[in-house]
């Protein structure tokens, strides 16, 4: 869907955090990214070249990616002299922000007489089919939490690495705005009309070959009210033959909704499993990755121990750890 | 939403079947049915009083609801005069149809002329909120499904009937195209964008007096892998304290999927259960609603006897035996 190699755009970030996105981009496609744009203010820093429109067009940049979000996730003001810029100097330009690159008129009608292309991720773009549930060959990894951003996306990512690392084959399907970017294609599931949801999963994740894995970016919770029906319907769309259990354990409460607990996770293996035999009786929990960053070092130890032991299976935190142990036990 | 009384148009409708929609609207709102409106080649019937767009108009009838279907489920041309028609007499138009009164120019230009509404009733209006879960006050009931087309909506309207017969506070909630145009108003829930459907069937079924009751339609079956995430939004949307299961016994297989069975009734039962005490923990299935069209009526009597024995729960058919039962079993 995108093309690549991106120019990272950093805009007037004003810290770090609000360049997450670039950030991920460039921890999990070094290869896509190959500079970065900061205007006057910027305060966040990715370590890779700073370079002019002119400079990354003449470098091979394809696509101006908007990494970064300012207060209110809209597109600055101050921004728009450099994405017409990079308009007129031929690239695309990305972006996952709430308001539209397509309700900037000035950016459209730079867009059309440049002949690029503006691509609003959080929008879907294809007419997805309603899904009819039928085996597909390969196999599938899904992603599914205790809660909302818990570390499913990143889980996934860490998988794919490694898997790509040992060279099997495998793919990250992304299912949010920031793994779009990231991986340059993918369904913003929160976004698709009910009716398609899971037929928009069925679509991410085709046939493949036998020995290929997709690794599903999972969404929201079973067990989270506002959005547990877009996670059954990765569930039963994504047809998974295995799942990861991802959890927080300093989270005190469901996020957003104080008067929710968490479900255990024994709770959530039961349900995740008795939901994903629906569409495959044989699916398996392999493991559980564990978000510890609110956990000294010796409390992630402890931690993760207890809960490989409790729940018999391998318990990491794969941005401490990596992923190598949940990929051993893919099977 | 839509302005009663109605005028039902069956157009040229090519059977009783096509006709269904407005049978509905008959069946479950004769106040709100004030006559028919039939061309050249129906072959449908409601036993309704015939009338001219100038009669009904002198009767008062404030909406045309195109209450029948041809094939294609399209606007047909041959209709376009009559509602254009009623259009200039001053009534509004609503339609359940695929394609939709806004699409047809002409339509649209009368309306403006004349200054009367088109529903689309199909196309969310309204921006739903997301979900919050916060515990709201009055009672709701909400009917699940093994299947797709098991009798759900004809489950909640016949308890409401009954419950207003018997003088208690009750409240159909439509889910869906028809069960819109038959009350009215609703939430066309498999048409809402995938983070705002919990919010949606929350918006539909809000605070209430203590003692009344939302009989909430339910979509698709948590068993249904096309449509699953929109069964677990109404249940997590819709803090349901009962469970109805509906089921139809004579089917072979998940509607639309020959490789998929039926949930039997306690595997529903438990799953539903288990997923609605996330938002209530006090939450019940307090009986059960066969479609048995398919039987006979020792058939059925036999069937209903097993059923209910082995589940402990009332066992009935609406469409025979009314929902009295069901409605006594609410507590």
């Amino acid at each position: 869907m995108l093309k690549t190699p991106y120019l990272l755009f950093l805009g007037d970030a004003p810290d770090q955090l609000a360049a997450k996105v670039a950030q991920g981009i460039k921890d999990w496609r070094p290869e896509f990214s190959l500079g970065q744009l900061k205007l006057d203010g910027c305060k966040a820093e990715l370590g890779l070249p700073n370079m002019t429109i002119a400079e990354a067009k003449a470098a091979g940049a394809q696509t101006l990616v908007v990494g970064a979000a300012n207060r209110g996730g809209v597109i600055s003001d101050a921004w728009i002299a450099t994405l017409i810029e990079a308009i007129e100097a031929g690239m695309d330009i990305a972006s996952g922000l709430h308001n539209l690159l397509r309700d900037r008129k000035e950016l459209v009608d730079a867009a059309a007489k440049a002949g690029v292309e503006l691509f609003d991720v959080r929008v879907p773009t294809v007419e997805y089919p309603i899904a009819d549930g039928k085996k597909r060959t390969g196999k599938r990894c899904l992603a599914v939490g205790t809660d909302c951003s818990v570390g499913k996306m990143y889980t996934a990512l860490a998988m794919e690495k490694e898997m790509r690392a040992r060279g099997l084959k495998a793919s990250f399907r992304a299912t949010g705005q920031t793994g779009i970017l990231i991986t340059g294609s993918g369904v913003p599931l929160d976004a698709v009309v009910a009716d398609f949801m899971a037929g928009a999963v069925e679509w991410l994740t085709p046939d493949n070959d036998a020995d290929h894995w997709d690794l599903i970016e999972g969404q929201g919770s079973l067990f989270h009210p506002s959005y547990s029906g877009v996670t059954l319907a990765l569930v039963h769309g994504g047809q998974p033959d295995t799942l990861v259990l991802c959890h927080e354990p300093t989270r005190t409460h469901m996020r957003g909704l104080p008067h929710y607990q968490l479900p255990s996770l024994e709770t959530l293996r039961d349900t995740a499993l008795d939901m994903a035999r629906v569409v495959n009786p044989d699916v398996k929990v392999i493991g559980i990755s564990v978000n510890t960053a609110g956990m000294s070092v010796d409390e992630a130890r402890s931690y993760l121990a207890e809960v490989e032991q409790r729940m018999g299976l391998p318990a990491v935190d794969p941005f401490r750890d990596g992923a190598a142990r949940l990929v051993d036990a893919l099977g």
